[in-house]
């Protein structure tokens, strides 16, 4: 799955930081890498810097505009350091990554999905324009005194959040497939809560001079994901109270 | 608060990668670095990969031994690439950075508290016995075929969740003081269920051929953590239908 997160790197400067940023990727299993007219590319440089990731330079893709590195993306999310005048509110850098891992998860449209994280120049980020070609901005929380990450920092903390998400969706699929407890539906919930509502209001413990009760009440079990079994014991025993009314 | 955290880096080689380890530091504004018998110095590389984080060299602390760095603190955690031989569960980078926080968190021992968080070397990282001189080690997740970070990528990721933890804290402390409504405590809920327990038996409902349904029905509310209100709300129901029975 993280195969197809493009990883593009917008009019870099320096090569050292295109090398930096393919360990960064490559640590975390990303391999997919697009540079939009670097300065300067191929450079010893960067293969310096790459260490061990080499393998990422090598396959990496070079275009002439971000329109055709996002070309067959379904998700574009650029990297911004700060909300400038677009007035869109960034995601945090979890949020960015468990939306790409989402958009890459197979029930939604399948295996063709193709996602990209858009990374702008060393000093001056992405321009405004280029901000409006993505779907979501992602900004990295950092000191309001210096917040200037380094180009591959910034890549390796977005590619580890990746990580997180992608292990963490590996880890719940695995737990979907072994729990085979269903989790109830809205509906289920909201019969349960209609069925409750009338028990209360015949014990007269809800009355009309408290509309505020059942909301409360509701806001207990709300904030338990209450799965189907559970909420058969519990309108089992709103039956069973009922004999006594 | 962050500022009482110390970074640690051991017997460092690349001078830029002090430099680039304090840029990481200050983006996520951690300031304390001190450096246990590193190979090369100060160094005009060191200063010009730290781009805007010349003070956090300049103050930096050169000891001879990772005992001196770690005098006076509190709590120290190891950067580990692998589990190595220690047996030792590692943390994960989230735990590690919550752990700190608490650890300079008022109410536990006032304000005198230090922590450190080391890392080793760039190729061989920590020793054993290095490690053994941590209370906790920490383990970035990281792709299995190629697992090394660089120095400066380590620093940053470890120190991006400092922060992502630090505000969390902040956030949590703010919700405190803005969050008038006490949860239960333990006795609240246990007292609860006892009461659960007697009117359900009385109804019939719990019967002593199914011992499992009780564990079923405290499982439900143990998932939400109940406040001291909705704990009335829900001994309110149950007095009123004990008044049926």
């Amino acid at each position: 799955m993280l195969e197809k997160i493009r990883i593009i790197l917008v009019n870099t400067s320096h090569p050292g930081n295109i090398g930096s940023a393919a360990r960064a990727m490559k640590t975390m299993g990303l391999t997919q890498l697009i540079l939009v007219s670097p300065k300067i590319f191929p450079d010893p440089k960067a293969v310096e810097m790459s260490v061990h990731a080499q393998d990422i330079l090598d396959n990496a893709r070079v275009t002439t505009s971000l329109q055709e590195a996002l070309a067959g993306c379904h998700l574009a999310i650029g990297a911004s350091a700060r909300s400038r005048a677009l007035a869109i509110e960034p995601l945090e850098p979890k949020a960015c990554a468990e939306k790409i891992i989402q958009a890459l998860t197979p029930s939604t449209p399948p295996t063709t999905s193709h996602v990209a994280l858009v990374f702008g120049r060393e000093h001056a980020g992405l321009t405004n324009e280029e901000l409006l070609c993505c779907h979501y901005h992602v900004n990295i929380p950092s000191n309001p005194e210096y917040s200037s990450l380094n180009l591959a920092a910034a890549v390796q903390v977005l590619s580890y959040e990746l990580r997180l998400a992608y292990l963490q969706g590996c880890q719940q699929a695995e737990n979907h497939l072994r729990q085979a407890t269903p989790k109830a539906t809205i509906d289920d919930v909201e019969q349960f809560y209609t069925h409750l509502e009338m028990i209360l209001s015949q014990l007269h413990f809800l009355k009309k001079e408290n509309p505020a009760l059942m909301p409360k009440i509701r806001r207990i079990f709300n904030r338990i994901q209450l799965e189907k079994p559970e909420v058969h014991i519990l309108r089992g025993i709103l039956t069973t109270i009922q004999r006594l009314i």
